[in-house]
């Protein structure tokens, strides 16, 4: 049997709860598809400072790298909020992703029949629409130098970020988005502001060079203000997003609010080496940690994400969504996505429930 | 009688078409409150670039100069989109924007009980949304420095902008919003992205410390992608936006679509000397350009902000969006507004019933 060594982030609030779902999950489809998984549990973010001083202890760093694999579930809290910069949960998750050469960021947003109510959007605009945002995540505004809180000449202050990307940076994701769109309708919407931003303009002219490689490709090009509304307007119109890191974080959260139910959006965080990250899309939710109220399905999806993804596991990644989709139509549903007529469950009884129907 | 000079930007598409009407409006209205205007037109956009060879000719910023308000419809067309950018239609407006100082961009996004239906979301998330988006406009990554394409020593070549604010940057809209919210509810939400970057961090900071001038504003904090995810999940919740101009220009076109007729909302750019410039939200609809099919009616709604913010006329303006609520109530509707028992009318009859009504 093939073993798999996967790091297990828990992060904060909601984190470890629904982690512990994901796990047993996993365990039971690996006795099913014949394959072994050797967990390794590390801290990161707020957790992380509480007991080592730094959000993304390098013992963390290590592990991951060491794995075949990352499961991520989420990271931050009030508590960490007015630390400075170096010692916030979000900069443990910035440097994870620096530090694993995680460029690309896979964000499906996609809207189950089972759960369409959920949507603030009205059924007609929203049914059927299935959005996967490829999100650049290791460079642009956030990771561009200089940066910094800095003095002027007249003796105030002022706060810099840099904006930029190479050729090379913008190249490889451009390629991450054209084969996810030749993977699915073959319709890929690049996403800049090259109407202001010389670093939009380079963005353009790359993906639309690259556009020859793939000519079975159909290429758009839409600026970020009109993308925000076009999501609202008609989110129909599109498949695969290929944006930059601050656009994609935008677009990506909007597109994911679409669909009403962000409790059941997983990601996964792809490098050169293969090896990724897999997460919800939601945070830590600490206002119900500890409660077994959250909803553990996104945790799970990001589980399929990393058998499909970073395994190469299609057939058992198949399993995992098969058995989320059932509990759904059995009528199981956590707090967020409660309707009339369903049966509320809290998380462990969600992860009994996806246990059985696996 | 008082005279008020007023500088019209007609630009391109449909702008020449619904500035038309705007001005018979204002004429009408004139007459009413016995104000008196004297009319300058001036080039902008692909219009001056046909004509003159550059987007934002001197004798245009002059014109605009020397009068007390400014009239603009819409700029851009496909014909000058692969232009070098300092050809461009937009470099045109940014110009327009830094040569008058326009520091502070008033967008509303309110829900008219009239055209609610046009809007994608259901009826209950939407009913009574009534948002107004500050947006910085001359400064952050649009105007920052260094910015361009360069070549690293590596030889490619590197798309830089700078998302940069100084305090006064920061202290002179922060203001404006905290003012905005006093007006309205008093509830101000300030949008950043201070977990990532430098320059958030400075604008968060700076906002908190004014809030100390406004106790009686009541100050929130929000994440700019969770921001884009509220505008879809619980648009109610919003008063007053201040924000960054990046992040202005994607919120404030999302939450625009929030209402579903984007036709029909004006903005407002003011700067530090009482000048200002007012236009719709929407953009130049080269498509439906010159067949008499555009709504004018956010361009006479951006002439009673005209008014109300620009001339200290509010009689006037309140005249103006009266008349506007009326001819909706007697349904009369153009093209991008039109639903089921409604009167369909053309951009020119608009104009007729509004006259009427006024
Ligand atoms: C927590 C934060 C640093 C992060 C980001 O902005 O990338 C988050 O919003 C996300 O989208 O994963
Ligand atoms: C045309 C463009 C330069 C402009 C902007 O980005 O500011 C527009 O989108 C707007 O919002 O007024």
């Amino acid at each position: 049997t093939q073993t798999y060594r996967i790091t297990l982030l828990p992060g904060d609030g909601i984190g470890p709860e629904i982690m512990a779902v994901a796990v047993e999950v996993l365990e039971v489809v690996a006795k099913q598809e014949g394959l072994n998984f050797e967990f390794t549990t590390a801290l990161i973010g707020g957790a992380a400072i509480e007991a080592t001083g730094e959000p993304l202890p390098a013992e963390t760093l290590d592990a991951c790298r060491q794995s075949d694999g990352v499961l991520l579930a989420a990271i931050g809290g009030y508590q960490w909020d007015n630390l400075p910069r170096h010692l916030r949960p979000e900069t443990g998750l910035l440097g994870l992703r620096a530090g694993l050469g995680l460029f690309a960021n896979l964000r499906p947003a996609a809207i189950l029949p089972q759960l369409i109510d959920a949507s603030t959007l009205k059924r007609e605009v929203v049914e059927g629409v299935d959005i996967m945002v490829v999100r650049e995540l290791t460079g642009g505004v956030y990771f561009g130098e200089p940066k910094g809180i800095f003095t002027t000449e007249t003796g105030e202050k002022r706060g810099v970020n840099t904006m930029a990307y190479t050729e090379s940076e913008i190249d490889r994701i451009a390629k991450v988005g054209f084969e996810t769109a030749q993977k699915r309708t073959k319709k890929l919407c690049s996403v800049d502001k090259a109407n202001v931003l010389e670093v939009s303009q380079l963005w353009r002219d790359r993906v639309t060079a690259m556009a020859n490689d793939y000519p079975d490709v159909e290429l758009t090009h839409m600026y970020v203000d009109n993308a925000a509304m076009q999501l609202v307007r008609a989110p129909k119109q599109f498949d695969t997003i290929v944006t930059s890191n601050l656009f994609g974080d935008i677009l990506s959260d909007a597109a994911a609010m679409l669909t009403g139910s962000i409790g059941m959006l997983p990601s996964a965080s792809l490098g050169a080496t293969g090896l990724g990250v897999f997460e919800p899309v939601h945070g830590s939710a600490p206002d119900i940690a500890g409660q077994d109220k959250a909803n553990p399905l996104a945790q799970v999806l990001s589980t399929a994400m990393l058998l499909r993804y970073g395994l190469h596991q299609p057939h058992a990644a198949d399993r995992i969504e098969s058995a989320v989709l059932k509990v759904l139509d059995l009528g199981y549903r956590t707090g967020d996505i409660m309707s009339a007529d369903m049966t509320a469950v809290g998380c462990r009884e969600m992860g009994r429930v996806l246990i059985e129907a696996l």
